[in-house]
């Protein structure tokens, strides 16, 4: 049997990061590009054309040995189309026709979803929900995203938005979010809000990486710092739970690397809130993938879409 | 081809509602009993036995005609095991076995659910959940129950405790909930906190019905009172909008006739309030089978039970 490679693309707002997967998604290959030394939309566009082409030319690959690429973009997507509706945190992308554009670029088939959900495919075909039915993958970073596993498979709704977690309502009255809503969970949790505070109470030069060193030796008022996150998120996530009887939570994102006292306030909250049954089921833990997460999980969008 | 039956019947805190029910689960024959008639436990389900042994017997049926037996009732219930967890408004209903006892006593097959479960399936398969793949059917009562329907199938979780909108917190600080939390959805809108807001603004006398009748009649202060319940509503309902991506919201229960008020005001927040493709997408309707929702919802189980 030939050897089969997909080619897995995870553009965010601060890195394009591209990987060459073997069938079984075992990177072969990687490149890493600042998002910012991108000009604009159409040199990004080439960019991501290079780096398969590259690919390709220095594995002295076959076209016909690439399954397809699998895109993971930070913005809301049109995934069967293959459009890009807008990203929030890259300038002059909107309604794009990411898919179109790209195949008739590479002359190969190509693949696109929300980075959260491919954070969630992967976490659930090769992280830390392997073997769970029922999942939620919380990304917390500027924005929090997430992703849902029903009976086994990604659910994304009619319009591919399911799992917005993030803009789950703590307080009618709270503060006004980017979503124009207010009180949602991302308005208490997203790193905006989260660093302000942080800055308040530790200095105007510290950084959240730093505030969870500091907790991680024992320093008391950076663990009542994640300890207040980890209610808010303890507090959101138990009316999901109560809805869904999840099985397991994976949280994952920068502000997942807090440690221990952020899961510990999250458990514990869970179970002072939510209804019995469903807070003694579902498990709350770290995802496991970390950076290769947005990649593996394109590798497995292109599996899922060729039915691999 | 014999034609074959199946007995429904619908444990509510009020009633006992039973019924025989052609394979097409059209309604032949039904009876009625009051709840609080049964003594205990065990007279009631003896009841339930005379009412199978009755439909038989009057019908002239042979048992082997008989499907299965489907029952609702208000509480959770292992419904693999068949086994009533408890029941809130019933009392002495604790870990019952039912369908081990009336398969004995029957010598038929017993199926038993949720009573908000069976009320999903029966919106889903001929009321107004029928064609939508995605759907939140929420229960308005003493308790604010509900079921969803995820890629057109009833989605229960591992412990069948899905679909518990009612507790869906509203407010960190709100009031003591009956499930041990505070300021669940079922706290500002279950029958017993907007009756005594009714009480407050109407008179001691006062009931919903008469206040939706009010409110029919363009009565300012009742159209203020369902507007306020409205918006809590699509204030909850939101955050299920944006985490789920639904097509449909029925919602039934006796506060769902409050009328054209209540339901505008539940649309109107959910498109102030949810994300814009989410708020789009979904509709928000009234039930469709009313009283019958739960015999319609049990013979839906039996049929899901059996593959028919």
């Amino acid at each position: 049997m030939v050897k089969k490679f997909i080619i897995a693309i995870d553009l965010g707002g601060t890195n394009l990061k591209c990987a060459l997967l073997d069938s079984s998604l075992k990177i072969k290959a990687k490149s890493s590009f600042s998002t910012k030394s991108f000009d604009n939309k159409y040199k990004l566009i080439q960019g991501i054309t290079d780096s398969v082409d590259s690919f390709i030319l220095n594995q002295r690959l076959k076209r016909s040995a690439i399954l397809g690429v699998g895109i993971g973009v930070p913005g809301p997507v049109d995934t069967l189309k293959g459009i890009v509706h807008f990203l929030p945190n890259i300038p002059g992308w909107k309604e794009v026709r990411l898919k179109k554009i790209l195949e008739q670029k590479t002359k190969l088939s190509v693949f696109i979803d929300n980075d959260a959900k491919l954070m969630t495919l992967a976490e659930h075909g090769a992280g830390a929900a392997k073997k769970y039915k029922n999942v939620l993958c919380l990304t917390l970073g500027t924005g929090v995203g997430g992703g849902l596993i029903i009976n086994d498979l990604l659910y994304r709704g009619p319009d591919n938005a399911a799992g917005e977690a993030g803009h789950f309502p703590l307080n009618e009255r709270g503060p006004r979010c980017g979503c124009g809503a207010r009180g949602c969970l991302e308005t208490y949790v997203g790193n905006n809000k989260i660093i302000k505070d942080a800055r308040k109470l530790f200095g105007s030069k510290i950084t959240l990486e730093r505030v969870s060193a500091l907790a991680r030796q024992n320093n008391p008022e950076a663990i009542d710092f994640w300890s207040q996150v980890g209610k808010k998120l303890g507090l959101a996530l138990s009316g999901i739970v109560n809805l869904l009887n999840l099985d397991l939570i994976v949280i994952g994102g920068g502000v997942s690397c807090a440690g221990g006292v952020l899961f510990e306030n999250i458990r514990r909250t869970i179970l002072l809130r939510a209804m019995l049954v469903q807070a003694k089921r579902v498990r709350v833990v770290k995802a496991k993938l970390g950076i290769d997460a947005g990649i593996i999980g394109a590798g497995y969008l292109v599996k899922e879409r060729l039915g691999r």
